[in-house]
């Protein structure tokens, strides 16, 4: 395990494979320069490495963490009943049902462990990186400025798409 | 319109007929005495009053917007669009679709542009709060030992529950 | 952004990406003489945009107004929201659930704010052309004639299609 | 059959019992003061008499049909194949799967044969009119007025709303 | 036209690139020795030509029909409304939706009206071959023991099947 | 076991709980006066009974099956592999997924084994029966007359609806 | 908590709520005489609890484990990656969406944590008993003739059913 | 056929197309030195050969059936029906409908006759084998330490993956 420096954000995810789609997370975060971490671990296959990881965040100064998994995705929800750290949850894109397994196993929680659920896949992953900066925006001023600068940024881009 | 006090956590619905299952956000955010006020908005009917009411959220000191809608559930997403305030969004047991249209309608935002979803109905609404109670809580230590203390007694009444 | 000219029809879709398909809406219209313009705005990241380009329709004669989008597809119901234009949504083929989250995003609109949804992909963005012509035809014969031509021409070429 | 009078709206169902949700179509018809006519033909058991009606419509100076269906709800579809005049489909809620068959057996025309769909039951009866309106109130100022009006109230209604 | 020949099965589908799936229906009736003709008629865009092919089999021996449509998938009901003979229904695979739309447009029609429906795709198109084949057996002791016999082949091939 | 007369149309149903709807299949053979039976045979629970039964069909001269079951429904396909009497499913709505379950299972049948499936419940229980009366007519004017009878009556039925 | 005794099978339930369906598991269990006992835990509002009473299973004797959970139901998978023992999962019929998330969230787990899983509600609650008891009948020949016995009995029940 | 040796665990597919999924479930079981037997028969196709190849079972003291099937998957729950010995069912994933067909017509069998469902396609093949494992490790010591052992591999790969 590398040495534990402070992250604001801790991202996970169940599977190697993920990395495809949760690497948008990671870049997403670095272009806001959040300190982040990304590490694989399986809510099913390594339970006590995932728990050992969990109780350090805290003392790292962790805000904010990022949970993706695939089908009966388990993941966002056993970190969440973990920790206080706030979790949100990216549905990937499973290969038999279209992520809709990994969805609704993400998002229909029951009362009193909550996982903040994005959309399936990719736009999922970025969106889970640009809530966590809403959050942390609340309390850091210069954050916010640059979420208001990529909002504009964003709008502007599709203004000046020209259709053929 | 009301005065306008300074709210931590805006709570708006779609509809009237919402606040059945949107009470228990109201409850359970008083229940952590966390300053909050719950509208109806629409984002298709009354697209003004929303957008007048979201712009005077920053200055209101708002950390969190939660917005519960049903059916073709553009609320949150609308919400999300106006404001840089963190949003989140409970998706309403529809009457023709059992909530997967809310679900779909609410989840499925594009990159850029992110609602942290919670489940469907009563379960989502309770969550939704304890979920911005999450994030106030990494400011606000009072608010991390209450919601430390709800974890533990939600534990304890589960334990203690005797079967027939 | 260009002058602007009177047009019919108004077509808006909330990413370029969608104009793979949309190009079928425009290509009808043309085919029918029907003057029309594409934009690319988004419901949630270009809303200021758009709703300045919609605020000009009426001023431009436009008569229908098509709105093409896809996953958490808010576009047709907020274009809805701000105009009396009778509004046409054209679901696009979103990548994880195949545009069923497209379909009952645009299609589930709650009484007040109607929205007329044709087909997911393709034959939703040729029949939302031809729809917006068959109600365009209602006051102008010319039109009424051609489209009475298209339906007997697509009647001929099935009737000539030869099975192997 | 009754004397044929002008009729500016046309309303088709495949049972009599979708009457309990199309009287809120002929309801917001009638509001608007809009002349129309509700009718219960089967697309499959009386093919010829729903034929013959659609035949005059044209001649009695129909600008919109609604068709409203339940199950594998091919009525507005049958509908649309058999005339010019725009068809706007209104998608009953089946008593097994939903309205999702409904909805599917509705929406999805291959292209060349388009169907505006509104939601799944009531809303979409009230929508179906709705939309009928707003083209008619293209070409009638009187009518647009009074749809303008028709949302100001509802918009009002909303923002006047107590909640407990 | 070709000129009209006894055909004991009618076969129509909704569109040309139906062929691909529906030539094993015609392979398997062709390997009955069924006399059977293959058309192209679309409920939709062909509804009179349609209409008189179907007024003639009756006149010609036809015994089944057999309707393969994808999308809001009418032909089978429509057929099954214009005619005593016994129709029965193959959804074919849509592209949006893999055709659950196909299978439920096909499927649900209302009492009084009935398509036995297959499975969707390729296994339905030589199932529906089948069951008709089943149908004229019962009055044809050759065509019993041929099906028989396919039967016994059938299972042969899969008990002489090696595994790697 | 009953002394075994002939019987047309042989009906059989996974659970007492089914005879609910099944009794509209019996009642719409009684109105057309075709000789049948119902029974109840589980393919799981009485697999042996269930192929006795079979079994003797050919000898009675039954001339269709209509099977009925709910849930993971394999009678129908149970009951087509163990005969060469062409059989017609009918899915049972089911508790929990609406008979979404009933209807796959009853469907997507492998190539080979054909059943024509009906709609879910009660809609499908009478086209069941209406569908072995059309084979049935083929081979008897008296039935065929009837079922044109029948026809003209349901149309008569809907056309003299009056809405109020 | 109750003193330890043996238990051949444990039964874990995620909410007192799951009883009113879990009681025929453990009807089932008691009618063959299987030493069983039933608790509620959650995955995650009670997972240090659970661990616990997973950790004292294999010492008790249990050869089985059941568990029933709704909504995103990790319950089954979460007990499955903690414990040696063969895991079945049962999923409860949830509120919103039928148990369709209850049974995705059981069923598809990843490779390497296996949940065995039965059907939705009463009739996989009965089953779950009915696998376990099939398991330790493998080993035990009195268990395995009451099987045999109670599956005599439910053929017997049906066989003997008579239709009104 | 070849002559018969004992094996503890027996395989089946429903179609040699499934061994490209299922020869997961042979390696898994190889690689733990389970004596087993893959064979294809269909529920359908080769009813005959399917019973006469089950009743042996027993007296080749086999403990698990593993069945694997697609669309409308039969064949978990025929084979449960004719045996005392527990079964397994792994759901195909169909070419139509992704597996969902599979699935529900494998796990929702009704109370009496259990199907143990595993997840759809090759996690499914894999967790059977693993499934199947755990309850003969039960009895046998050794395998329950390579069970262990497969488990803390599983965990180290996980843990010893490096993102890029």
């Amino acid at each position: 395990m590398p040495k534990e420096p402070e992250i604001t954000v801790a991202v996970v995810m169940g599977s190697k494979s993920d990395w495809d789609v949760m690497q948008f997370t990671s870049q997403s975060l670095s272009s806001f320069e959040v300190r982040h971490e990304c590490r694989v671990f399986s809510a099913h296959r390594t339970p006590k490495e995932l728990t050992e990881w969990l109780d350090n965040l805290e003392g790292r100064g962790t805000q904010v963490i990022i949970a993706a998994a695939g089908g009966a995705a388990h993941l966002a929800g056993v970190v969440a009943s973990q920790t206080l750290i706030p979790v949100l949850g990216v549905p990937m894109q499973s290969s038999a049902l279209n992520g809709l397994d990994s969805l609704l196993s993400t998002v229909q929680m029951p009362a009193g462990v909550p996982v903040g659920t994005l959309a399936i896949g990719k736009p999922g992953a970025i969106n889970a990186a640009l809530l966590a900066i809403g959050f942390l925006a609340r309390a850091d001023t210069t954050l916010r400025d640059k979420l208001a600068g990529y909002r504009k940024d964003q709008a502007q881009r599709i203004v000046h798409e020209q259709l053929p």
